[in-house]
């Protein structure tokens, strides 16, 4: 039985401002990334984002950023790893004390924005950031960009991980994800993202623009939920893969 | 056995900046109030003040502030008592991940400068700060100002709770603080403030400016670091409590 | 010939998120108060504004705050009446910088939120206030709420001032607002707040929930945009008064 | 006759932190950058830093930086240079507004550390931070690093600048500095540094690590003031230049 895990970025409000349409998405997804505060989600906005998440039974991760409230976290700053790795700590045990708080429990990790960016291709930075996390929560659930030093990190520290794909997104020959703002970064048909997605959990393998099959692990699948068709594209995934035999469950 | 615990504020540098002498400190105090971030103290600063209490055998506490590093926490803010709670869930969440990650834990809360006038005075609100950390950890211990509605909530909660006085304060009729900048309020001279705590600790009573006795329970001194003439007082005041036969020790 | 300003808050959004229809107002008010940073409106989104502003004809006024992006400057912060003079100046002069840029320059100064608030009943902390917005412009208009203590220190420092009244909101027996959460606080009807405010204009008098009339002078009146009710409501208001014929311009 | 001025960084402090000895720098300086409240100087230490300036008859710069308190605005962000150049006219206007509250006004600006790093190697970012600048004042001086692409971009605007050499740093044979951590990157003797720039300042020319000369213009010196050492080396640097006819005063 083939199984796959779909998670969203959620909580990604502050203060008086909202963003994406959380409510929605928490009947789509079985994994939720909640923003920690530094690059948006201030605690008003966590703990009520986790109680939610827990009534509806989706699986709470921590999702910590850049402290870069007006760059969301999407400015690379260049910080030591080491720094790096005290920050993921802090963030990450806010997110536990108010998970517990919402009855639940942060079961993942995943790095936001330019710290993502930045992890994915640079492992030393990973290694850094996964080893802090692990020294809080050794049983922490790493969600990994698939077939990465995002990955090669986890494995190499010998942890859980869920290696992620995303919905929307082209990816290269060499199984990178093709830039922004190049053809064919983006899906824009939802039918066909979903196909695709599905094609690609079922082999398990990453297919790329030109049809090309990279064997590798796949264990969830990232959604958006930023604007209306993008709620409606993340349902037509979820139909598809149901469609297709795939159980929807976190990992 | 007579037993008190020696408490200060540590790790309240930010960034660049530093404050206190920490180091000398950690060898005279049983607990260290740890800054997590919002009124003071970064990761890097958390981290490294931890480590430290780590390797001197002092006890770590969450010392959460408003979130206002120009004002060091000390103007007040008016804030919703329920978002106060999940504030201090915040950070004292984030004190915990750090503490973990330095190989000790979180032992106590103490709520800092404005925050913790604030609740002096007004239970619903300290109730609110307690509550909130009881559900991260029921067996965390609360330092409350000695009779005073924080205390009462504390009680209220059924909670663990270390009573406080202040080595260098001076006290009203009533048993509360006289307010800084009226006469009496700070005692200037080490070897008198050390007598006085001595009295207090040993007749367990709050000990007033005219003398009287106000019976209550005490657990833990403040002691402050900001300056050089203020660690040579904590130092007189431990080897006073020492010659007198007090035992120092953590709750 | 009887002349109005309308004004209304814009720019307050931050980083990736925004709020209110601000291109709706600008083609119906005549004033606007930009945000300056602290409670919102980032700089890059004071400077759309502003250009947005400038390119409509609208005036551009400053916005000033509490230093609170989470509260949104709603929060009351118990701070020293210098410091924020100083406050004030800093985001003023911010302001400025960003106006001339833009190809316009700040004619008013609005303060924000729960700074406005305890000013319109501290004269002392309004005083402050405007005397240190004042001596970075002395020909600055002072935008106050009408008949409170902000107009009174407005007057005592021999400043330019525009007296404003709010389209919304009701007003108590004594002319001062009724406050939110009571009935009568806000009048959610926009054809009889319309109306409202065309009487008080052409009476020059703040008229009260039983319709006493308190003499007082009215320049200027504050509208909202938060939700397209409030921007259809705004541009209610400014036809009814157009067809009143109440002349709309700037102070 | 040949002149110099001789710069500083000051107002370096935050809330309650200080840094620095600015009081013994404001005696040695012509000119003083002043951290505009991203990397340090909330509004109140700049507010007194410029007060203190212009009693002491020192000249006023703004010193914006990267909005990082926790890294001193010594952490690189990666940031559109378009939003650079507002944020720098942010900076900027608020430290003119504040200015000219103390009865001065801004001469010069000088980017700092991250920033001013980039800049340095980067004339496209060093053009944008400038021409924002100077849309908010033409007259404005830029203070760049000699013979540099801040120099250049100073150059191709047309604008008044100061070129700056460094008073405890070595330079490379092609006349950039040596990187800190490398030989030579400091010159810690006091007496050598002090001949070293003197002989710059009286030949016009840097001179690099080997004796090299090349030659450039040089307006100005940047001393530091963090330790009672860096104080003891500007005093000399300073008796030094006077004592070879030099003349120091503000550009």
């Amino acid at each position: 039985m083939t199984r796959i895990d779909l998670n969203a970025d959620m909580g990604e409000g502050f203060g008086p401002w909202r963003m994406g349409d959380d409510a929605a998405l928490l009947g789509i997804v079985t994994s939720a990334n909640i923003a920690c505060g530094f690059h948006a989600g201030d605690w008003d906005t966590m703990a009520a984002t986790m109680q939610a998440a827990v009534a509806r039974g989706v699986n709470i991760g921590a999702h910590p950023g850049f402290p870069d409230l007006q760059g969301f976290g999407r400015r690379q700053m260049k910080m030591d790893p080491e720094s790096v790795g005290r920050m993921v700590q802090y963030q990450l045990g806010a997110a536990q004390a108010m998970a517990r708080a919402a009855g639940g429990r942060v079961r993942h990790l995943k790095l936001h924005g330019a710290l993502s960016n930045m992890a994915s291709v640079d492992g030393e930075l990973a290694r850094h950031a996964y080893a802090a996390a692990l020294e809080v929560d050794p049983d922490l659930v790493l969600m990994v960009l698939a077939a990465t030093p995002m990955q090669q990190a986890a494995e190499a520290l010998g942890a859980d991980f869920a290696a992620e794909v995303f919905a929307d997104r082209g990816y290269a020959e060499d199984g990178t994800l093709i830039p922004r703002g190049q053809p064919g970064a983006m899906i824009p048909d939802a039918d066909e993202a979903a196909a695709r997605i599905s094609d690609m959990i079922r082999e398990g393998a990453i297919v790329t623009a030109s049809g090309k099959r990279i064997e590798t692990r796949i264990d969830t699948v990232c959604l958006h939920g930023d604007e209306p068709s993008a709620v409606e594209a993340a349902r037509k995934l979820r139909a598809r893969l149901e469609a297709d035999g795939i159980t929807l469950a976190p990992f």
